[in-house]
């Protein structure tokens, strides 16, 4: 990639720029004059949205794309419902948590409700980020100790302290001696058994930070272990490990800022689906459809002492415009019925994908589960090794068929696929007539 | 206080519930139950809104409050035109920043206009925590080294690396090495020479993290020390820290959450008042009226590696909406000529303060500029001795009174006054007759 750029999955070089044409050069060039250059654009060909509706983006001329990518506007692009309920209450108040509001007690009330009982209260914040922060800070100050076990190619977010415990964000995140890395469960090679290998791994982990008197203080997931390539299968392989996390005194943090909101379509919550129970959860992206707005919920217990002799003021979190998009949110979900459409068209979703990857050698396994699929590229026929290339090929034919994916994973080869919840059979179908047309010219 | 809480100023106290007429005691119960203890309420008797318009919140029995306190909702509670603008890009597209859109590019032009021509890029993030955390990862990896140092009271924000740079939040907070703490100018006492002293005692905080091995990576300072009892005159007294600051090597950050977007009258930057030049400039609060939008802006030299080294994507961080927010804001108060009216009512809020001061013997120094006033409540008269009770007294005789200020300080005896941009002569006649009635109750 980029000489001077970091790599990043589907990631536009900005060497190439010349290769653009001179519309979209410009407003890259004017860009990257005041933007600094941590910021990264998707694809090949950057492309500029204008317009969204539902699972639809529009660009500048006009041109309709296919969102098969984007987690955060969950119930669709510029719902209607959602965009109504911010502007009634920014008309009326905008205020943060230091005056007694209604809405917030009733959301949290209705939020605490989708969670199992021993769930019990929430902090609000206003990031995927500083809800893995504000949970790090809980777990450390609760446990007393400092040690902290990540999967090997974990994201929790780009605070200090998520991004020490983020690898995937490459060699230059900061570090700190308290981290400690696992390999995530690969459901792949380890099938049946990747729940007891997975616990032995982290029992050995916390043996460690014991013996080398750093101490544990949590464990924390992802529930679908998104950047670890996507795993899924079988439900429940999280179960052993949660009994090894808490038989050692530590905390068990569920990252539900992919899984959540139904994500998955088994459950509102990933975890769930794993039948276990955290401690602390951590919630984010689509909570708010867009607004920023996320949430550590967990066990009145374990945020007890912490909020006894800690203030934690997040003067934006929860905040009356905030909590309105959010209460919107589970609106949409729960009047459109939405876990069932994600469990029926995720079901139809990975039975599609794995119909086409049978037929085209270059792409091997399909894993995943509701609206979140991984498809592995590899070099094939013949070899599993990861192609990366390949997979950057695929996502940018399809970009230029105007259906967005992205790709992802340890080896930056697995097709991510994540399209908004309000999904339908029709784009679905669409989707997997473009997939296929995409795979046919690569093979052709 | 509490025997459970720690202490807030102006913090409800929970071990008196039982006074609370009913109505309120049953919402703060049912909100307490739901929210996790690190939740504080203001005033000994907490108080509910429903509504808010410019500088005025309504209580859910139409009572209105004079809001002389809340700095975010600068232009006012329930802008109209801020509320258009969120509305009209709600309906339209709600997205991050790896597509090209085009409103995030004029708005950072816009926004690096009104600075230095030195500071030429931004990073945008949601709350002024992660920009202060951001802003600390840019200068550790730029310099390379981890020694930072603030100001014994500072506040900072609440990620684990603001935190633990936030001495204010007490002795519960994240502790570290790497920070060293000195003591913030004492204008009151060291007048004239506190730029040279508090220059003095930053070198000698260098000089010791380069003994001790730690290095020297970045001073921060809010530039008109909201929490060390706000510090404002001789304007210019941070000159000589700077040069300081860069002898050694180091960045200069100016924490512009507070002071920023012409809060204090003279300028759209606290640093400005200084006729100094930081390497980072971190903007929060005011920024989007509520709507959860921070920044970084700095020299692009000094953003470069960091940027060319790691990602930094932050989902939420200007999105749409809000850079649509902020652009409204900028609207506003350029089109509402507002730094003038800061300037010119700020001139006579600090007057009509010292007029009252003269009066009543437990108000002693009055210290601020713009919309932005401190003034100590002490045991006198005769004595100089910090009075916080005495300051709780007055806030919440205010607060019945329906007037909304607040308190802060090294020993909690500051008086915090700090109204929406928007306000009026005719607001600021109401508030300086109503401290007068009250200081003349308390004294009766």
């Amino acid at each position: 990639m980029s000489s001077k750029n970091t790599y990043m999955a589907n990631g536009f070089d900005p060497s190439t720029l010349d290769s653009l044409d001179p519309e979209m050069r410009a407003m890259v060039e004017r860009r990257s004059r005041v933007l600094a250059p941590s910021y990264r654009l998707f694809y090949r060909e950057p492309v500029e949205f204008v317009r969204g509706s539902g699972v639809r983006l529009f660009d500048s001329h006009g041109r309709s794309y296919l969102d098969v990518y984007n987690n955060v506007p969950a119930v669709g692009h510029a719902n209607p419902r959602v965009t109504q309920a911010v502007c009634e209450q920014m008309s009326r108040l905008n205020t943060h948590t230091r005056y007694v509001t209604l809405p917030i007690i009733e959301y949290s009330e209705r939020l605490i409700g989708l969670f199992p009982e021993e769930i019990g209260q929430v902090i609000y914040a206003c990031t995927g980020s500083e809800a893995v922060d504000l949970a790090l800070r809980i777990a450390k100050y609760e446990t007393g100790r400092g040690g902290v076990i990540v999967t090997r190619h974990a994201y929790h977010g780009t605070t200090t302290e998520a991004a020490t415990i983020s690898p995937s964000l490459g060699p230059h995140r900061p570090t700190a001696g308290w981290v400690r890395y696992v390999d995530a469960p690969d459901t792949s090679v380890e099938g049946a058994d990747a729940g007891r290998l997975f616990a032995d791994r982290v029992r050995q982990t916390i043996d460690g930070l014991e013996s080398d008197g750093t101490g544990f203080a949590a464990f924390i997931a992802d529930s679908i272990f998104s950047s670890d390539g996507l795993q899924a299968d079988p439900a429940g392989f999280l179960k052993p490990v949660v009994d090894v996390v808490h038989a050692a005194g530590g905390l068990y943090l569920a990252d539900e800022v992919q899984p959540g909101f139904g994500r998955t379509g088994d459950a509102w919550w990933g975890f769930l689906r794993h039948g276990i129970l955290p401690d602390l959860v951590i919630l984010g992206k689509p909570m708010g459809n867009g607004m920023p707005i996320s949430a550590v919920v967990g066990r009145p217990e374990v945020l007890e002492r912490f909020g006894n002799d800690m203030r934690y003021f997040n003067t934006f979190g929860g905040n009356s415009v905030c909590i309105a998009a959010a209460n919107a949110v589970l609106d949409v979900i729960e009047d459109g019925n939405l876990l069932e459409n994600i469990r029926r068209l995720g079901g139809l979703l990975g039975t599609g994908l794995r119909g086409i990857a049978r037929d085209y050698p270059m792409l091997s396994e399909v894993r995943g589960c509701g609206l979140f699929y991984g498809v592995d590229v590899v070099t094939g026929p013949g070899s599993q090794a990861a192609d990366k290339d390949g997979a950057e090929r695929i996502v940018n034919a399809l970009r230029q068929r105007r259906v967005l994916i992205s790709s992802s994973g340890r080896e930056d080869n697995v097709l991510k696929i994540r399209p908004p919840l309000v999904f339908s059979d029709a784009d679905l179908e669409e989707f997997l007539g473009s997939l296929r047309s995409v795979m046919e010219d690569l093979h052709g």
